[in-house]
């Protein structure tokens, strides 16, 4: 069973008041990060898995990528998404990430943001996504911080008065389900470490090119001060070697 | 100043008695990891930094290295690790890490366990490795995980019974010098992040290999099964590209 939290009516009605769903990518604190890290999209062929209301394919757009396909679960996402284009260079599928069938080499960039911590089998997918990439091709993507996931409660320590005290660790290296509370209760996400997903990357045959965990301006924005004390994203960016075995 | 504690009386007799001292690599959890990213050593020429008591070293000629030099900042180490063998073909030089000087391309695999938390830039040291290392060589190392050395306080945080309810972060993003506790007080290390220290191996020109935090075997060593409630070790394996620029 995949997960389809954003069709669930309470959930979608926060998801859509979040900052980052009201402001798009400019409302997304990791965003300068991930854009930093893409490669050249002009006259390429993009791939977004976990597409949400579609904001990385509309900016993929923008840098004249030849098309765009966002691929996600959630039918009310898409249906947001298709409200915001009429690009008829944007395809938006619905399909569990897990599930995606492609050509071999059909795509020149695969991106995703803060998808694949809903994902059972990181394993399978970057394999896939492997097979999917041209030679040469990039593959640059965003997670929940393991150091975030690792604790079902996926929540500071507070004091007395409600203070962060510090983030608490725990469970660090037992991979797998947390059900925790993301907007509403009995989120799935799938726990893996820092480790994990860089191996699973260089293990279908990627090169690394960068690792992140996007720190954020305190001076812009003192209100997210607190997301210093402790690792909230990580970002991988990776590519396919030219010559492949 | 380079800090060289580990010629401190009080920290030294500490050091002297931990189970790493006493039994050697079986003694340190984390060396079978560290073991299974070493490469072929069979005639190769490697260098140890932080060699500590030579553990290491001798490791490497019993595979049959052609030559090892260990480096450390410690007299006491370096007398122990000389009383220990009497192979021609291991070397200890006294240098902090910092300040080696090598001939280009000398080493086949340079190893380090444990050092480089203590060393002030990392970068610099980085980018002398890469010099030092044959085109297709290895460079393999382990640190104190950036979540173990990101608050000064470097432990768990308890309960009233004195049990480790969890292990607490803060000031991750904050990377410097942390005067924390080990063995004895005002021991000066350095915390970077993980994506520091990935960023930095890869920007000095070597390819990302493996990328390993060490869980222990609870059935074997029940005595250590805390330690798999948050990353203690990064263990990162890179090598030099054949090809290089």
């Amino acid at each position: 069973m995949k997960q389809n939290k954003y069709d669930d009516a309470v959930f979608f009605s926060k998801y859509e008041k979040m900052p980052r769903s009201i402001q798009g990518l400019e409302g997304a604190g990791e965003w300068p990060v991930f854009r930093a890290l893409l490669p050249e999209l002009k006259d390429k062929h993009v791939l977004d898995l976990g597409c949400g209301f579609g904001w990385h394919c509309r900016y993929v757009r923008e840098q004249q990528a030849k098309s765009v396909i966002g691929v996600d679960l959630s039918d009310k996402m898409l249906q947001k998404a298709k409200e915001l284009t009429n690009d008829p260079f944007i395809t938006y599928m619905k399909t569990p990430i897990e599930d995606i069938q492609f050509e071999e080499e059909e795509f020149d960039v695969v991106i995703s943001s803060l998808a694949f911590h809903y994902v059972a089998s990181f394993e399978a997918v970057c394999k896939k996504i492997y097979r999917y990439v041209k030679p040469g091709g990039s593959f640059v993507f965003s997670v929940e911080h393991p150091i975030f996931t690792a604790r079902e409660e996926q929540d500071w320590y507070y004091d007395e008065n409600g203070k962060p005290i510090h983030w608490p660790v725990d469970h660090y290296q037992s991979e797998g389900i947390r059900e925790t509370t993301f907007l509403t209760e009995n989120v799935v996400k799938y726990h893996r470490t820092v480790s994990t997903y860089m191996n699973l990357v260089l293990q279908a045959g990627f090169q690394l090119k960068a690792v992140k965990e996007p720190a954020v301006d305190e001076k812009l924005h003192p209100e997210w001060k607190d997301e210093n004390r402790r690792p909230m994203f990580l970002i991988i960016s990776a590519r396919k070697p030219k010559e492949t075995k």
